[in-house]
């Protein structure tokens, strides 16, 4: 099973994502705990590129060429042959956070992520939360924590606001895999909701 | 006009690109001499992560991902503001090397580095000279200025000599733009005939 944490910045999904990986091992399980941009070798090298430098550093067209072949690479050398052994991979951000931050926060070019992705990448996850949070939480939380990689940090609240009615249209268009979950409580109840939505998928 | 220099390791298209823009200075033009992978400074960047390391450091899918993010900075970033000035480009290899190396030696790709150009560089020279040498004198040639840039210079005699034929096939299908040149011979001679076929291109 193949399960993605996704959400604008400052959600809580990299922790929520860090907590289901302990639950599952609590429970015996084996599963692997990766992220994106990066999560294999060579996709933590692009990773530097991506996120490193100036905001104008790549246009939109190159830097979803640059996330599709650190996907390609991350799917490749780690997501796919883990599934393989029948372990649970979960992801911090996939496919989703191309649609959404390549596609549509610098400009309208759904469709060429939709074309690269049908070309190169295909899988889909099992299952994906999405961390829902109110973007002025996020947008301070994010803030508190910026480091070296911020060339997407800075894009303010309007910005923020676009990207979390994104992702909740995105959980309707995939409505099957998604569950939506409200970020705002306690981080121990919501990873007690996770655990339980994700026990219910594993039957 | 866009000029392009394509061949196999060795074949002198390097030399070659370098002494035209040279002739074209020396008539007063404004030529801007440029490579790939490379010619921008992510494109540069791109360049180091595919040329370097190991063999298999790549799938040859993502590989052409990367090929194909470097291309798109360096026609963004260089290549077309520089022709929209009226500049004349030249370019030593662009994406017939990517047909061939990544399309072809690498496995059964082709279909995969067309899409992956229709969508995302689309551009083709107006101008493009196949040096065309005996892979064993490429191949001699080639070896003997090895850096550390070698992920693909060792692919051996058998490779070298599909690559010609394909190179060949390539300069029959798009051949409008093609001058298939004889590089075994003095490079000063090589020059010349290059330099009167783009005299008569540029009109």
């Amino acid at each position: 099973m193949f399960i993605t944490f996704e959400g604008i910045d400052g959600s809580g999904k990299s922790t929520q994502a860090r907590l289901l990986a302990d639950s599952l091992r609590g429970l015996g399980l084996d599963p692997v705990l990766t992220r994106e941009p990066g999560g294999s070798p060579g996709a933590e090298e692009i990773r530097a590129l991506v996120l490193q430098g100036d905001p104008d550093r790549w246009s939109a067209e190159t830097e979803i060429l640059l996330f599709t072949a650190a996907r390609r690479d991350h799917l490749e050398r780690l997501i796919e042959p883990a599934l393989a052994q029948g372990r649970i991979v979960i992801s911090d951000r996939f496919a989703d956070s191309t649609r959404m931050y390549q596609g549509l926060s610098r400009g309208d070019l759904r469709d060429l992520v939709d074309e690269l992705h049908r070309l190169m990448i295909r899988r889909e996850p099992d299952l994906t939360f999405l961390i829902d949070i109110d973007p002025e939480i996020g947008l301070s939380r994010a803030k508190g924590r910026r480091g070296h990689e911020e060339r997407f940090e800075d894009f303010g609240l309007p910005l923020q606001q676009k990207m979390r009615a994104g992702f909740l249209a995105l959980a309707a268009e995939f409505a099957p895999r998604f569950r939506v979950i409200d970020g705002a409580r306690d981080p121990a109840e919501v990873a007690q909701d996770i655990l339980a939505l994700t026990r219910e998928a594993l039957g």
